[in-house]
Parts: structure tokens; C-alpha cells; sequence
């Protein structure tokens, strides 16, 4: 345990010291940890549910919903699907050492750019144990040191999930402090950890707004930042009623609890007489609860059975999280990217159109990590773009936008090959 | 002028307002914005140098010495250079609107990467006026809105700059508002500024350690900081005595006021009795003082009429900017790596060596934003690496590393065109 500040400074010491041998680790031996990693965690299968089950008794007493509860659960087949991700991750490509944009310049210096870890990462996460195990695998893959920070809720379990895969990774080569949990619940250590700028190179915070915004206020090395969802979808006029239907259902119905869920419809108001009972009655089915302003909700009030509520300034711009979908009627495209300008958090949005012009007036308007014609914004993750894993989604513009994979969890260094250049 | 917080929120928010319609222009009606700035710096001379010359009468009655008098003097052909740095900042290519990394999923889903600009840059700056153009062109081509902020010795100069600048982009149709400048010199107003987090997408600092730390302790969006370089150049002792002399001066003696120049020399011992006398007299034909550890005092105070220092401890790791060289014998390699990871500010190393190993060896090892092998680290500079221009060298990893160019003031959006899908 950090008992003061000046433990926590010398972990930080570690990481970077760590951080350097890590950034020569070829492929193998990255890749072995990671296996030796995944062996561990079944291993020391009754140790973690064993700490993971006090974690769950402690915020059960303590009245956590059944929701949140469920989230910190981890079970002998979640375990193993933990250890079955390492495995998948130890299969993707390592992103470090690529060599890339090099050419000889006009005096005959051979010059480019290898691609290298980023150095230290700091990852300040919330609730679910399993974050854990995503982030050490990611950063070890990508020859990161990292230093993680979870919730306080899932603590035991965080310190015996980090403790196996730090002893694997040691046990395999990797060297000590490359994996580091700070296991002390102070959060005055995050404050000062959030001012480490000479060992921490990149900071990812994970999880609701309070811990974001607490992040970004603080840290005085780069944020990547993301996670907040306050995605639109747009029915066009001329767009097909029934792709309409299914993917603003999708959109919202397929996992409600995520970030790149549907939040508001924003509908043409010329399509809306025929679109809007459709949708509202497939929504209804799967209990969503619909938040509509005056001319949707004067259309939907007569249709049967529906769980309509008048819309308040609030729900727009807001990120649900749950069954709930605003519904908002607009005159044009242009109203619906106004719209959209005002209330979106800049990570998914997408069009539902069959009209060109329209499609791509959107695509090139709209200011967000991910911007769709005629799909689901549940596709914005890593998996889903190709890019085998994530650490997050971004919804900042500096160095990565959307899902981040490991290449976005590297930087790169300009190489210079001379043969006695000066400059003139 | 602004003279409220209130005033400088509405700059911010007519800066987002305009980026919004910026991230849509055409190619060429930026090169035209731009050529017309060029033309109307030449138009309104006599304005600029008149504000000028006002700034650089207060500076010398205030005291300031030569050197930087000069840096903020603008004369007529200084004048000219600046309206040519603009035409050939038109000449380059637009970065934005390149589509990469476009692929279709086995789902059908075409998805890709194009590249958007920024957003809102705010760029803090010190002394040299004609940065504020510098500025204005290059995020004028980036399609990015600018808000900046200059030096209180060059306002004068700055304020009418920045006034013909914006006023002429206007005039060829860029949106009112995409080029503003801060005018009160109440540094309160920068404070604040750094918490426009929801207008400004990312800082820019340029100038000195103190400017570049207070932004980064008090900014609340990314921030790309650099400039500080702490540079160090090895020689092997396998090097070529001949290109270790030639690439050494370079390094120190061709413009040692800035932040490529070499800083520390760090000689192997078995070469050091050859190699240090030689380089030395040539060193000092140029006025270099040379900060010497014990050993290489011992060589080379045999040398006679040389500006030979004791080296102190504080001269390990700091940028002179000047004719002064601080020169370290050491034992090996590894020694030197360590040095360099130690003292070095991330920003241009070199090693002089004819020896293959050494030469990967150091290239794998340091970590550095431009690392070299067998030239001068005064290469490091967005002309010299084929940018065309650059905004500042960034020495950190995230995002950006070592000369930024145009596309480096970037981003990209995912854009993703579907026909009905849905994520099962």
C-alpha cells in the first residue's frame, strides 16, 4: 500500500525505468507474457473470486443496485473469458517498431519514422474488474508500463487480478514495475498522480463524466479522454422507412447501457406521420420509454400503448444510458445538424437517407469520432472497426478520434541516417 | 479590446462558430485568403511598421538588450519575407479532406478515416512577431480557426498583424471570427482561457520553459508543448574523427540560439585525447565556451588559448542557447544512453559512430523526437525533415513528435457508409 506521496512517486520512478526496457521487448517476449498471463489467472481462478466475492459482498450490504452489482461480478466463466481476451490480444500485431514514411532527402539523409510505445500510461478507471486485465494486456502488447487506478468498489478484486498478471509478466521477462495498482483508495494520490508529468506520459480516464472532467481538470500531462455518448440519429425525408425502423431500434435496444446507444431521433418532420408509429410501436416492445417534443408527441399520442413523457430542455444532450430515447421533429437536414452542433458529445451520429446530396452534406458537416450513413451507431468499437481491441473511444481530436487500439496507445520517433550532414 | 472574461467567452465561441464553417472551405479558397493576407501585409507596411517601431522605441527604453530587440524588429524586407512565408504556405498541399485507411467489413460496412481540421487553435507565443503570421497561414491552410495570443513587448506589431491578416481573409471570404487576437496583455485572460475547454481544441504553446510550463500546468485541453531541446551528440569511439569535427560545430556554432543546437558533447575515452583538441580549437575560432568535466579539462587545458570552464553540475541538461558547449568524457555506450535519458528533453540526439551495432544500438535506445546517426541534430526543423512549414517541435509523444507540420495540426473522423446495417 502507498501510504504518502513520495511511495507513489517512487512507483512512478519505476514505471519509467521500466517503461525503457520495455520499448526494446521484441514480439515473443511480450507475446509470452501475455500467455503466461492467461495461464495465471486460471491458476489463481479461487484466489480472485475468492477477493472479487468479498468486493461483492461489501457493495451489496452497502445497497448498490443490482445493475452496478452485477457489473463488479466476476465468475469462474467471466474469469475465463478474461483470460481467453489476453490470449486474443497476444494474436494481434504488434504495432511497435514499424518503420514507416522514410525517404532520402535531396543532401542524402535517409530519414522516417519508427513507430514506439508511448512510455508510462496512467489508466484511472471505475467498476468492472475486467478493465483491468484489458488495460495490462493492452499496454504490455504495445510496451507500455502501466499504472492503473480502479474503483474503490472492486478494489480486492483489482489488487489480486493486477498481483497474478505483474507476477506472470515479471516470471516472463518483463521487467519489474512494467505493471503496476495503486491499491491505496486515497484520492488525494490521484490528485498528485494527475501531476507526475516527468514519469506518466498519457493519462486514460474510463468511465462516467465525474471522473473525466476530474481528469482533464487535473492532469497536467495528456488526456485521452472519451466515453461520453450523446449520439443522434437523423430520418431524413427521403430515407427507407424500414431500414429507419431497424436501426434506430438497434441503435438504442441492443445494449442501452453503452456509449455509442442511440440518445435522441431527431426525424424530418415530412416523414414523420408515417415513420414515427413504426418505430415508437418496436421500441415500445422492448420498453423504451419515449421522450418526445410537442409535434412527435402529438403524432405518437394516438397511437395505443406507448410510454410517452413530454420532453424537457434537458433530455437534449443528454446521455440516457438506459431505455429511454428523445424524439424531436425537425423542419430540415440543416435544423438537424444545428441540432446535433449544439447537443452532440462529438462521438457517433449517423444519417438514415436514400438521398445522395443529403448523405453526403452529413458526412462532411457533422463534427464527431464516427459519422454514419445508414447503420447503427453501435458499430463505433474497436472490434467492430478492425482494430482487434480497445482501450477506449476517444471523443478528442488530438492523436486518436473514435475506438482506440494499440497503435493509438503508441507514439514514434523520427530515425536519421547520416553519412557526415550539416546543415547550411 | 477585450475587458472582460465575458468578452473573451464570446471571441471563444465566434472562434468555434467560424471553425465549424472553416472545416468546409474549399482548397482554394484558402490559398486565395492566403495570398490575398501576403499582398495586404505588403499594402498596409507602413501601418505595421510604424506599430513596430513603437514596440521596439518602448523595448529599448525599458532596456532590453540587443539580441532580443532584433528578434522583435520588423524592417521592409523583413516585412517581405513574411508575406512570402504566406505564398508559400499557400503552395503546399491541403491536408484536409484525405480519405485513408478506407476498407469495406465483412458485414459490408465501408469504413475509413478522413482528415478534418482541428477545430479552434489557441496559440501562446512570445517575442518574435512574425510568428503571429506564421500562425495565422499555416491554421488558415489546416482549415482550423486561430485565437492568438503574443508577447506584451510586440502587441503593437502583433495587434496590427493580426488585424490586416484577418481583415484580408475576410475580405476573400474566410468566416468572420476564424482569426482573432487576443489584445490585453492581463495575463488573468490567459488563465481563463486555458479553461475554454469547450471552444479551443488544442494550445499551442511557443517559447520559453516558463511560458511552455504555465500552459501546461493550467490548461484544461490538450496542449502540445516542445521547443525546449536539450541536445546532446555522442562520439563513438569508433567515429570518424573528420565528420565527429564538421557535425559537432555545425551543431553548436550555426545558429546556437535555438533549440536544435547542440548543448553537450559526451566523448568516448578512447578517443577523446585525438578527437577533443581538435574539435576544441575549431570550436573556438567561433567564440565557444566549452564547460569541461575533470577529464576533459585535463586534455584539453594542454591546448592552449581556448575558453576552457569547470563544468558544474547544473550544466548537465541545460539548453544554452549560446556559444557555450558542455563537454563530458564517459566510459562506454551505455554510459552515454544513460546520460541522455537522463539530461536529454526528448528532442534531437545524435551519435557520431563508424561502428553498425553502435549505431542501431543508439537508434533503438533513446528516446527522443529525432534521433541521428552521423548529422547534425540542427536538421531537426519542419523545412529541413520535408513538412514545407512548421507550427513548433513538439517534444512530446502523444499526438504529434518533433516537427508540426500541417497535417500535425489535424485530426480525422471515422466515416462509415452503410445500406440498412445493424450489429447483432
Amino acid at each position: 500500500m502507498e501510504k504518502s506521496i513520495a511511495e507513489l512517486e517512487a512507483r512512478g520512478r519505476l514505471a519509467k525505468k521500466a517503461s525503457q526496457k520495455m520499448a526494446c521487448l521484441l514480439s515473443e517476449a511480450k507475446n509470452n507474457a501475455l500467455k503466461n498471463i492467461a495461464r495465471s489467472l486460471l491458476d489463481n481462478k479461487s484466489a480472485i473470486l475468492s477477493a472479487n466475492s468479498q468486493d461483492y459482498k461489501e457493495a451489496q450490504s452497502s445497497g448498490m443496485n443490482t445493475a452496478l452489482l452485477d457489473r463488479l461480478l466476476l465468475t469462474e466463466e467471466r474469469l475465463e473469458a478474461i483470460s481467453t481476451d489476453v490470449l486474443a490480444v497476444a494474436a494481434l500485431p504488434d504495432p511497435v517498431g514499424e518503420v514507416f514514411d522514410m525517404r532520402t532527402m535531396p543532401n542524402g539523409l535517409l530519414i522516417g519514422k519508427k513507430r514506439v510505445p508511448m512510455g508510462v500510461i496512467a489508466a484511472i478507471y471505475e467498476s468492472r474488474p475486467n478493465v483491468t486485465i484489458d488495460i495490462v494486456s493492452l499496454c504490455l502488447k504495445s510496451g507500455n508500463a502501466v499504472i492503473l487506478r480502479g474503483g474503490k468498489e472492486t478494489v480486492r478484486s483489482n489488487i489480486a487480478l493486477a498481483r497474478v498478471a505483474a507476477e506472470a509478466a515479471e516470471h516472463a521477462g518483463v521487467p519489474s514495475g512494467a505493471i503496476q495498482l495503486i491499491e491505496s483508495t486515497d484520492r488525494s494520490l490521484v490528485e498528485h498522480l494527475l501531476k507526475m508529468r516527468d514519469v506518466i506520459d498519457l493519462v486514460i480516464p474510463r468511465g462516467g463524466a465525474g471522473l473525466i472532467n476530474f481528469v482533464r481538470d487535473n492532469a497536467s500531462m495528456p488526456v485521452v479522454a472519451g466515453g461520453i455518448g450523446v449520439c443522434h440519429t437523423y430520418v431524413d425525408k427521403s430515407a427507407d422507412i424500414a431500414k429507419a425502423v431497424s436501426i434506430v431500434y438497434n441503435a438504442k435496444v441492443q445494449r442501452p447501457t453503452v456509449c455509442n446507444a442511440l440518445d435522441t431521433v431527431l426525424v424530418h418532420k415530412e416523414i414523420a406521420a408515417e415513420y414515427l408509429p413504426q418505430v415508437a410501436i418496436e421500441l415500445s416492445k422492448a420498453g423504451v420509454e419515449m421522450h418526445c417534443d410537442t409535434p412527435s408527441m402529438s403524432i405518437l399520442k394516438k397511437v395505443p400503448a406507448l410510454k410517452l413523457v413530454p420532453a424537457v430542455s434537458e433530455d437534449w444532450g443528454k446521455e440516457f444510458l438506459a431505455l429511454i430515447a428523445a424524439i424531436k421533429l425537425v423542419d430540415s437536414l440543416d435544423e438537424a445538424l444545428e441540432h446535433i452542433a449544439t447537443y452532440g458529445s462529438g462521438h457517433s451520429e449517423a444519417i438514415i437517407t436514400e438521398d445522395y446530396t443529403s448523405a453526403m452534406h452529413f458526412l462532411n458537416e457533422v463534427d464527431a469520432a464516427a459519422v454514419y450513413v445508414n447503420a447503427s451507431t453501435r458499430f463505433t468499437d474497436g472490434g467492430q472497426f478492425g482494430l482487434g481491441a480497445e482501450v477506449g473511444i476517444s471523443t478528442q481530436k488530438i492523436h486518436a478520434r473514435g475506438p482506440m487500439g494499440l497503435k493509438e496507445i503508441t507514439s514514434y520517433k523520427w530515425i536519421i541516417f547520416g553519412n557526415g550532414q550539416i546543415r547550411l
